[in-house]
């Protein structure tokens, strides 16, 4: 027996129509190079009418991908809007990306049109002849004279020209809205394609009282870039709930943020955690008022425990941990304190709060085994994280389905996790950096801590080495402090590890350097100490990698 | 072009799941008759997996109709999800209607099984016979030793003999999931077919933060019945929230209420204004601790703004006024003051509050007019509202569609409404009660307001009079006071409410009574005094009704 509701399409238009009829008058705001702007969401509306117009004069089909390169700005916002629902797909590139990468994920893409911040297009011009399918490039944000070094239309002046109102289609909810290519650091990027479906329950999802909980009365700072996994879903989620918009433009400076903050009077700031250090280091200053700020949303990375610390008792800041992939829109789990934790020790709440959170209500959640069997949920077992729901991805855009990314239905996050009761999931390693030894698994990242706990460390990496029997064994690479250098021995180092770790996890080889190899983001490359020590035979402490 | 995202079917198991797995501490409490009985999340959702076994061992067959008849209780609870959830229909129906009502829903449902209170036990004996598609009858919450008029199973003796665990089976989210029938005031009752798909996205709009925002945090009781639009929505909503939930039980005194919301420390209440007026009374008593309620959401009728008020001042609640309908499941509109309303005086933020509200996230409003035109949102031009939404109903049970219920799309509420900028709607009348006067309309409410405040009146219902020219033309009933009786005359009221309505609302005859007729629920019976003055000649000024 079927049910007897509407069938109504879950699409992205409704959350862009009701925002212009009930929230008319609220303000988005964009703190450009040149300058502040503001303008309404009933400005913001009509625009992207414009906007859809433009893009049905230049000939945009259904389902073409209209690509953007651009900073978290207002004309990037109307583009997150006009180009879905007009029935074309947004297509965000990630400006951080090497230009060679930006080419592949554009032809990859077959992108028609791309939309293009004023300050990258020196950026484009270096690679615009190798993306054909490109067939018009458009200026946006054009605030200095410029003489523009490849054919170009100018943004202001095609919205000048167009109608302020355009009728929205009615579009089925599975049709595509939305594309995000992964930043590809172990492999070619991958593209996953939003619905509109998935874009309509993500943003609900978003502003349900325990995950951000937006409301009208907030005031958001998404500082998390809108190339990048759409902003975590903000720019759908903040014009969902009416609340006042503020957009940081190209400047992530720390005091420039804080400024933002304080003169904006924002009440919840999204980004990752190298943004909260740099703004933490801000505010130590003193000279900014941020009291209207109650929460930051934190992910791309876990969280010190310490920072958010000092932001709840320095500046009763909450910082909400969060995590998610590409993949899942992002929104996997988020992280906050339950009912029965109001009574625990601040310390233990912190401690709590640098987990990665619950899942979220709309994704499921398990881990896996070695074996294969999924790990109870006592934050003791280690599994590999998986998840499945409305706003995860079911296969790669144009790529054939695999079961390294996906397993019976359920998304294979390649994050190795434990579960503690209640479902709070804390990422201990990545599967591709576990050391597999004899069919149980060592946490890489847990056998680092305990090394860098020995006060002659500075830094150690570990990583897996191929072994006859065990299959892999753990082979530490470790740099000692300067006044430690040439002292600190191997015995030393497993005499303090016993009494830390499992005996098993004791690294079979510790090997001294005088510096990690790293990645361009900064972290350990440890795919390269893997390929250096997995073959070739050790020989000394002292082998040098870079 | 398809988006490639999982095909999740939006259903209540992950509702139920995801509770039992995440919050399997949480309390659930129901404040019985022989006392209050408490058990965790966990202990509900294994014997939810056995009462779900018991309804397969009865021969529950896909898309059948297993029936309640039953107060707030967490037996009650047990079925809002062992049916659904297995592929049955819940049906709840409502004690409070007529037997003959009762009846008449039943056989209209064709309901399979009755899950039914054991104090109401004697009140189904009247019926029982009539229902003969009615199998097993099966008794809930038995606390007193009782010989039973009809042949009954009993609940707890099936739940113990069945298995603790169950396999829920994978459903089509368009799947029926639940059954409501309109109350029927002005004819037949109607069923409301509510999916798992309009149940899931339901859930999710009620924790939105700008809704009800139900945390895990939370302490929520509803008292607002189960047996009524499934306690708009609570059950689901609460349980997908994780938050503790309190039954009240058969007793909804308002001392019992205050007991409850001191003891369980209950943070947000729902129910109905007279609920909200005996609470009211309660705590002005001085003798209860309500201090951890910070909202009462009312809806089922407007709340005077008085009300809201005093909840404010005196206690620091804030009451959140909601409307929505059988229809609508019910969520249709919520008020909430917005940012730019902070710093209203507090008068004019509580005769805001008394509004119905905004749309929620996922309904759409309009109002249309007499000539059929969408009336503008300035808070001046009466419309007709209707509604769309995913869980809104496009076809009444077993009823042929109709145009007096649905135009293009959209439901018809049958509420006539003012939509102010912003969106928020204000309720003046009933379609039903509008007096259509030349094409133009006269709220029927508004105008007995008016009267009602000449110091001479008591009462006054306005309603429409056939006319020849202009159709319909208001006609007043109008109960002196006490000490005006005989003094009033239709002079004086004409002369007093020309100064307070267009002078083409003016009645064309007032007529004096000694009492208004009322209906079973206190409100003025329009319909009979329609029916008295329609046809016949009006003779004189003192013409009883009563």
């Amino acid at each position: 027996m079927q049910g007897l509701m509407m069938d109504y399409p879950l699409t992205v238009k409704p959350i862009l129509e009701r925002a212009s009829r009930i929230f008319a008058r609220k303000e988005i705001v964009t703190c450009g190079a040149s300058g502040v702007h503001r303008y309404t969401y009933g400005d913001f509306y009509e625009r992207t009418c414009r906007l859809a117009n433009v893009l049905y004069q230049l000939g945009v089909k259904p389902g073409e991908r209209v690509a953007t390169l651009a900073w978290n700005t207002h004309t990037h916002l109307e583009a997150y809007y006009a180009v879905p629902c007009s029935g074309a797909v947004l297509h965000t590139l990630n400006i951080r990306l090497a230009p060679d990468q930006i080419v592949y994920i554009a032809r990859h893409a077959e992108d028609a049109i791309l939309l293009v911040d004023q300050n990258l297009v020196p950026l484009l011009a270096r690679i615009r002849d190798q993306i054909p399918s490109i067939r018009h490039v458009i200026v946006m944000n054009e605030e200095l004279p410029m003489e523009y070094p490849i054919p170009v239309l100018h943004y202001e002046d095609l919205l000048a020209s167009a109608s302020p109102s355009f009728e929205w289609p009615d579009l089925d909810e599975n049709r595509a809205a939305s594309l995000c290519y992964t930043s590809g650091t172990t492999g070619r990027p991958k593209g996953c394609l939003y619905s509109h479906r998935s874009v309509f329950l993500h943003s609900m999802a978003l502003n349900m009282a325990d995950v951000f909980g937006t409301t009208e009365r907030d005031v958001l700072l998404p500082i998390v870039p809108m190339f990048h996994v759409n902003a975590w879903g903000t720019p759908f989620s903040v014009i969902m709930a009416g609340a006042k918009l503020v957009l940081p433009g190209p400047n992530m400076a720390p005091r420039a943020l804080a400024d933002m903050i304080q003169a904006e009077k924002v009440t919840i700031a999204a980004g990752v955690p190298t943004i909260w250090l740099g703004l933490l280091a801000a505010l130590e200053e003193g000279k900014h008022d941020v009291s209207s700020l109650r929460m930051c949303v934190s992910g791309g990375a876990a969280i010190p425990e310490g920072i958010i610390e000092t932001f709840k008792k320095k500046f009763g800041i909450t910082i909400c941990h969060a995590w998610g992939m590409t993949e899942t829109s992002p929104l996997g789990t988020v992280c906050h304190l339950r009912s029965n934790m109001m009574d625990w020790p601040e310390e233990k709440q912190h401690e709590l709060m640098a987990l990665q959170g619950t899942p979220a209500f709309g994704v499921e959640a398990r881990a896996i085994n070695a074996e294969g069997h999924e790990i109870p949920w006592h934050g003791k077992a280690l599994g590999e994280l998986q998840v499945r729901g409305p706003w995860v991805i079911r296969e790669y855009y144009g790529e054939p389905n695999s079961s390294e990314s996906f397993c019976g239905g359920w998304f294979r996050t390649g994050d190795v996790v434990t579960i503690r009761e209640g479902g709070y999931v804390h990422i201990v390693d990545r599967t591709k950096d576990l050391i597999k030894s004899g069919g149980e698994w060592i946490s890489s990242i847990e056998l680092e801590s305990a090394i860098m706990e020995h006060p002659g460390v500075l830094e150690a990496a570990v990583v897996a080495k191929p072994h006859e029997k065990w299959l892999e064994r753990p082979l530490a690479c470790v740099v000692p402090k300067p006044d430690s250098n040439g002292k600190l021995t191997q015995a030393d180092l497993l005499e303090f590890l016993r009494l830390r770790v499992a005996s098993w996890w004791l690294p079979d080889e510790i090997i001294f350097m005088d510096a990690l190899p790293k990645t361009s983001t900064g972290k350990f490359n440890k795919r390269l100490l893997r390929e250096q020590y997995s073959s070739k035979n050790l020989t000394g402490s002292q082998d040098r990698v870079l």
